[in-house]
């Protein structure tokens, strides 16, 4: 078991993986079951959902913190702009610091932010990005003063017009140039990133503001958007370059497999899937 | 109907709108029929697929010339690399040479190019666009001395895994400058491009190798990523915007509207779906 453990430190384990984000879906297990399960394995990383830990944040981090198991991330910011945000700006910028202080309690090191899709009565993306600029503008000193690093998360393309109107590694780069804060830097997600040949100068160009990179595969012929992202070797990605290149550019910390899937991984039971992506992360990764 | 007739001089029809490349789906109509009701609306452009003419090109081709209707395309190469392509590449060529040949038979100016997926057995696009662009090498010459130019089609990163691992306009560019000839273009299809923040620069780098422009909008919340595509207006693409840089590039060819749509437009009786793009090509375009 020792040397199991070692191997897998820097793997970090996001829940979405067992389903719990989707309510009577997947494992269904506690946060602190889940916890155990990690520890077990010697995966010394964890990343959890808002509605996870939300009537509890400070304990589950507690908990993790005893089992030897770094809280590396919380999903994630409330969509700032498009069709699925809250209506009022003011309900918007409040659960947006509400998010941060949950990860303070919680002790995570890092909030994802996912900005929403393009901005109702308006077309593209430009306005749209820049109305999540003033957000960030406005939430980096809360975040600063809670201790919480955000990170920018692109999506795919795919979900441009309701989840993320920020689709690319350069935009969210762009948007860390526009606000020039030490605490503001970006998520790379292979699923969401896979196919952009610019990615390589990007990941360069992004050197210490990586603050997160997510593993898991986009499978060649995906049978729905948001809930059929592969196991890291199922699919066409090149996960050994772009992990080789962000490595490059100077990122050290965890790989966090994130892996959406409802028809797949979320029907197996939740220590086969630990297992299967323990073991791809030394093979494929 | 003069009037209307010149208002509506730009505008072809992908006969795809109609629903015609669905066996059993759609208006159901004869090529002959589509270009009379194109006439009669002034709609003085057509792109047909390879199924719909294939029997006899000429004879439609002309059909279409006699009516007043520039048969603008031909839908399209087959796949060259990926999943869905053909096993041999003696077979792709020998495919992709008689794609062009119909085009040239049917009178057709351009031949869309679709490249295929991620080829088998590799990971990431490199080493797929590596082989379409010894693919494309080859085509040229007999494409020239068939006097049909070829349009390189980036599609939608959602299909980067099966259908197109060409996805960006600039990576289409790329494709054109290593080939280095005046046959090879792209087309700049709303759909699979709006959401880039890079397209603006990449249309003006096009210049002249703009060969095809196709209308239609990426709905806000698509439901299906084939077949859900929206009409002129009904989505977040910024088609103003796109459509006055490729304009400002130098293309005044035709604008031509391709709307896959299984659930709405599709079930249309195909008359009304021609009123409709032909008022939305006017207000919303």
């Amino acid at each position: 078991m020792e040397d199991v453990s070692r191997n897998n430190r820097g793997l970090a384990l996001n829940t979405a993986t067992l389903g719990h984000n989707i309510p009577g879906a997947g494992a269904g297990w506690s946060p602190e079951r889940t916890i155990d399960a990690c520890a077990e394995r010697g995966i010394n990383g964890i990343v959890f959902w808002r509605r996870e830990i939300e009537s509890s944040p400070a304990r589950v981090g507690d908990y993790a913190r005893a089992a030897g198991v770094h809280v590396i991330g919380l999903c994630r910011s409330p969509f700032l702009v498009g069709p699925l945000s809250l209506r009022n700006p003011l309900q918007i910028t409040d659960d947006f610091h509400r998010s941060i202080d949950q990860a303070a309690e919680l002790g995570a090191e890092v909030l994802t932010i996912v900005v929403g899709g393009v901005q109702p009565e308006t077309k593209g993306v430009s306005e749209s990005l820049k109305i999540v600029a003033d957000y960030l503008s406005h939430a980096v000193p809360w975040a600063a003063a809670a201790n919480v690093r955000l990170a920018l998360e692109p999506l795919h393309p795919v979900y441009g017009g309701d989840r993320s109107c920020l689709t690319t590694t350069r935009d969210a780069l762009n948007l860390c140039d526009i606000i020039d804060s030490d605490i503001l830097g970006v998520a790379i997600d292979i699923y969401h990133v896979w196919w952009d040949t610019d990615l390589p100068h990007q990941i360069a160009r992004a050197g210490n503001r990586i603050f997160g990179f997510h593993l898991c595969d986009w499978l060649a012929q995906t049978s729905d958007i948001l809930l059929d992202r592969g196991m890291m070797g199922d699919g066409v990605a090149d996960i050994h370059g772009i992990s080789a290149a962000v490595r490059a550019a100077g990122y050290h910390g965890f790989s966090e497999v994130e892996i959406f899937s409802a028809n797949n991984w979320w029907k197996r039971d939740p220590r086969e899937v630990l297992d299967v992506m323990t073991k791809r992360f030394h093979t494929a990764c």
